[in-house]
């Protein structure tokens, strides 16, 4: 690559897109650790992006107006920080940069969202922030319908590496954006030819550009350090009604002794060749450095965007106090007043008329009555519609020709449903929930993970949550499910008895700003065991007391969704026997540890026998069978020990003894003293 | 549909067809359950295929050198059992297929790969058969040019559904066979145009045959009801040297009144419909009786293949023993004599030399040792070789002019490599491994799922398994990725402390035959702890005493991988205080639950304090802590309580507080009895 060519073709631009290059290189090198290349490649799109088209105030980077831009290939954070440091973003401080990677800081090794506003989403595992950006996207359009132009008229700007396209995910998500015409979405690929291991061509020879147009986008080719190339393509991209594809062939590590290598990838920490590069970039200033002209007029597009995000807030502020008090409202993510009363409402009708359903179609009672009063509700089902019950009747569909649905038909596609629902939480205004069977919460497990370490509220529907989904056998039976999402961090995960404990599982979800929540679901149907109707949300205390023991209590019997029904007949058996036996509902462990102390023994006191009784992996229970005042001598599980198998639910419930009888044979046992060693756990 | 030309057209091919209908039919109505549409909609390209082209024995359905016939779209599982039953499969009878979906059946609601031989791979999460037909693919031309095409001489065929092509790994799956021009793998497209939701429309507008051209295969488009017509594509497919897709326009239900609905997609039931449909199709006979003549032909199809059997075993049996001996073992998936040996004298050099090295770094030295003394090995990274250390210099690359390489650059494809490694071990003959980041677990999620539910031995190597990666940040740092793993049924975990616990995994790991495993390794440099040579394998125990406590025994420390260090610096502290302590290392938990209770009672015997020592969190070591003979106000935990952080390793295990410190500190306090109740835990 001829680099004094670009110079000099450029000059003014060519220093501008540098002082990303320098901070890159330099930042990597304190680092000692980092990746310089990528920012090095794309700073001549990222310069152009941000000056000619990106609509932002660097000052304010929570104007709800702005034009998203995502780092998909997170791992080129340097790009993100160099360009927020110098376009004046309050967060992202020259000493933040200077502490790149270093306990503490706000640029972190890939970029995360709760580090600075201006950081729309976390990005590292690749495939993500494209896959969130078909979200933002979607979120856009949606409000955009909802609340006017005037107020939602932005666009999402997201750069991609190969590495990002050629994880599955992508294939989701671009195929999203094609089938919704999802036409703000720009993309920029950072064509470079390079992934760790060698050449792209080493692992992979697809045509990405016939891929990108088979799936329905508008698709250039541009040299991707060509300033005017680059401006032309964004404002063709911007005019096309079909989302966008940008392949801009570039240079990894421009002007680098690594250029167009994989070497050029990772961090760049030789002072000779760093030195060189510079010196070949017409770069004289000293580390972290940034000439004041080019410092300035970084500030000065930084602040371009200030009379555009004035005008907007004059917009705003002109339509009614109602619907500023909505948009508000709505942006913030706060549930409305009224869910309390709705959702008790319910609870108070459930009790009396006490319905037998499954806990999926319980969920869809409740959306029945929540979606009417929260606009903000977007929901939707990996083809599952009618076994997630997902859709309710005043949703609309989201279509090109109907933006203002607020159901999405995601396809068979859980894992880019999941990453874009996160789009959509990040974005704001939009409050996701999506479904599909739980056994699929593995497709689905990194956005969902992702969710949980980037604090926002998205809501996983996970139904047929067990062996008691029936004959479609192992492969869609969880069993070790609620432990996978109960051992991440940040996840609330519900399941949910009945209707009742359905309605107060939603009401938790919904009111969440900070953690994800997963819903886990029967498909078969459950008797409702909240037959006293109690205004106070009882799920809110994670565990609490069904059915007390009549007589002495000898046995606590623990139980989560569908197992209650077979805690609550045991427990007749055991009381029958003159055994006092307490049932408590365990619907979120996660909310029980949060408990105090004296509440949780008010719960689980010492002494009593502990039997817990779910259809999953034991592993995780012991922490309530022994942790909490519990004695292994008396405590015992009847649950799975291994996969499933293929046959009817009632069947599979006999065949792998969850069951009353094998609950009371297991209490009493233990409450006689007959306890023996479970080779598989004591 | 015209039925009634389908059938005069060709009326024999038609019957012969039919019989797969009618009985997918009956057996998904006798369930009420099950998928009919699909099996009705592909029995003429299935027909087709295993009548003219598909090289199988039926009653010998071991036969290494058959052809593969993998249904992706497992929910048809009828029409692969149709086939088996009507071709005469053994396993397969009539009683089966009677018994659809029911307890004990081998005829599961989708097709398990330990049912019956002749089912290749369970499927029922889209995507996966084609994803595994990959690793179907690549091992049988590996096998060939191992052993030549006299004895390895086969295609492998797929039946991939519009839910497949959705899923994201099969763009994973795509770009990999056609980067690798797996000329012998020919898929099948049941284009249908109908998913549960509704029409494919709805939510995919992709052209699928652009797209499979834009990742370099040869792509036909073909009526599916048109026997001649599939028959020429077939051909022309075993010609081309790409791998082939065959995009079959077919009718779901094909004649029922649900034809070309979602309805169709499932289970059809209703018994006038059912009866409608037969009458169209011409098929008189009784539920799940099959004419004499169409019965005997099939049978026929089913012993075509027997002569050519007999003359591959011929040709097995001209070449010299120790080649026979050699095939034999290699695709029994025995480990050589050898290992035990070459494992041994490693171990021996490491006790010796001590390194100081990162277990990434171990587990390439026995690679190294290993992969000399097993030609079946098929190493591999995605796109992480020198991060994962998983490639050795024996090896040779696979390639399209280099069949006979060893490793494989799968790209940045984690889901796609685990579930291609999944054919491979399923194929028979090779044994694959694979690396990537451990956080990445999630990416590899499914595969990984099935290969426990499977039952083969798929080695997944993941390194960077904890906070110890450093400034990559949380999402490259695993902390809830060993309990998932550990949740999940059938799957050895292991997390060696030193190169010579990594040499013990790997033996184990190589000698499974049933059981994938989970390497967990640092990329950061660990001592060596096993300084004293021992030949027996400590690892085959799960746990055990590393050191042993000096004087009284009070304190038993466990850890596990890196922590082991911090574990014996800790203990060196507190022995210095005169606190008898004692480590166990616990590199496999599953190992060491299947020791005997004694063995388990003399490595964690009643009475000391336990302190636990793990970088992740704490999810499902109260089993160990308080279950196992241990006590609640005598336990206590060191490890991490959330997602981690950005910032060199040193800095993060100082700030998250997993330190010898730290572990001395818990420890001191619970043996002077202060002991204070962890909101978190107790």
């Amino acid at each position: 690559m001829d680099i004094q060519a670009l110079r000099s073709k450029n000059p003014d631009h060519w220093m501008r897109a540098t002082a990303i290059r320098a901070l890159a290189l330099d930042a990597v090198a304190a680092a000692n650790s980092g990746h310089s290349g990528m920012p090095i490649g794309m700073a001549d799109v990222a310069t152009v992006l941000w000056s000619k088209h990106l609509k932002f105030d660097a000052k304010r980077p929570d104007w709800h107006d702005r034009d998203r831009f995502i780092l998909s290939a997170g791992h080129g954070s340097m790009l993100l920080y160099g360009l927020l440091y110098l376009s004046g973003d309050p967060e992202i401080t020259l000493d933040e940069v200077k502490n790149f990677r270093q306990w503490g800081a706000r640029t972190a090794g890939h970029p995360e969202n709760f580090h600075a506003k201006a950081i729309e989403t976390t990005t590292g595992p690749l495939g993500q922030g494209l896959s969130n950006a078909v979200g933002f996207a979607m979120a856009e359009e949606m409000l955009r319908a909802r609340f006017g132009a005037k107020l939602v008229d932005h666009h999402t700007y997201v750069v991609a590496g190969d590495g990002c396209l050629m994880e599955g995910i992508s294939h989701e998500a671009i195929g999203l954006a094609g089938r919704y015409e999802l036409g703000r979405l720009v993309v920029f690929w950072d064509n470079n030819g390079i992934t760790i291991d060698g050449k792209v061509s080493l692992s992979d020879r697809t045509d990405q550009v016939a891929r990108f147009n088979a799936a329905g986008w508008h698709v250039q080719e541009i040299d991707g350090h060509d300033p005017e190339a680059i401006d032309a393509a964004i404002a063709a991209a911007k005019k096309d009604k079909r989302p966008s594809m940008i392949a801009c062939k570039t240079h990894i590590a421009l002007g680098h002794a690594a250029q167009d290598t994989s070497k050029g990838h990772g961090a760049l920490t030789n002072a000779d060749q760093n030195a060189a590069a510079k010196q070949g970039w017409g770069w004289t200033s000293a580390p972290f450095d940034v000439p004041a002209e080019i410092k300035s007029w970084w500030e000065t597009i930084g602040s371009r965007g200030s009379a555009d995000r004035e005008a907007w807030e004059a917009r705003l502020a002109a339509t009614s106090g109602a619907r500023q008090a909505e948009f508000a409202r709505t942006m913030a993510g706060e549930a409305p007043k009224k869910l309390s009363a709705t959702i008790k409402a319910l609870k108070k009708q459930i009790s009396d008329s006490r319905p037998k359903v499954a806990t999926r179609k319980s969920s869809e009672m409740v959306l029945e009555v929540v979606n009417p009063i929260m606009p903000e509700t977007c929901g939707g089902s990996a083809d599952l519609t009618g076994s997630n019950n997902t859709l309710t009747g005043d949703m609309g569909v989201f279509d090109v020709d109907n933006r203002k649905g607020r159901y999405v038909y995601w396809g068979i596609r859980e894992h880019g449903m999941a990453a874009a629902m996160n789009g959509m939480a990040l974005h704001g205004g939009i409050r996701p929930y999506g479904g599909t069977f739980m056994a699929f919460t593995d497709y689905a497990r990194p956005a969902m993970r992702l969710a949980a370490l980037m604090r926002i509220p998205t809501v996983f529907v996970m139904t047929h949550d067990s062996i008691g989904l029936g004959e479609d056998g192992p492969t869609h039976q969880p069993v070790e499910h609620l432990a996978i999402s109960r051992a991440t961090p940040n996840t609330l995960v519900f399941r949910p008895a009945d209707t009742v404990e359905t309605a107060e599982a939603w009401e938790i979800a919904l009111r969440q700003t900070g953690t994800p929540s997963v819903l886990s679901l029967t498909r078969q149907n459950v008797p409702t065991v909240r037959v006293d109707h109690k205004t106070a949300n009882l799920v809110e205390k994670g565990a609490y007391v069904l059915a007390e023991a009549e007589g002495k209590r000898q046995v606590i019997l623990m139980a989560t969704g569908s197992e209650v029904e077979i805690a609550m007949a045991a427990r007749t058996q055991l009381q029958a026997q003159g055994i006092g036996t307490r049932v408590v509902s365990m619907p979120c462990w996660e909310l029980f540890e949060q408990q105090d102390e004296s509440y949780r023994r008010r719960v689980l006191p010492a002494g009593p026998v502990r039997v817990a009784v779910e259809a999953g992996m034991r592993f995780g229970w012991d922490r309530w069978l022994f942790g909490e005042r519990g004695r292994r001598e008396k405590a015992g599980f009847v649950g799975m020990h291994g996969f499933g198998a293929s046959a009817p639910a009632e069947v599979l419930y006999e065949k792998f003894g969850i069951t009353a009888d094998a609950v009371t044979q297991k209490a009493t046992d233990l409450v006689l003293g007959r306890w023996q060693p479970d080779p598989r756990v004591d």
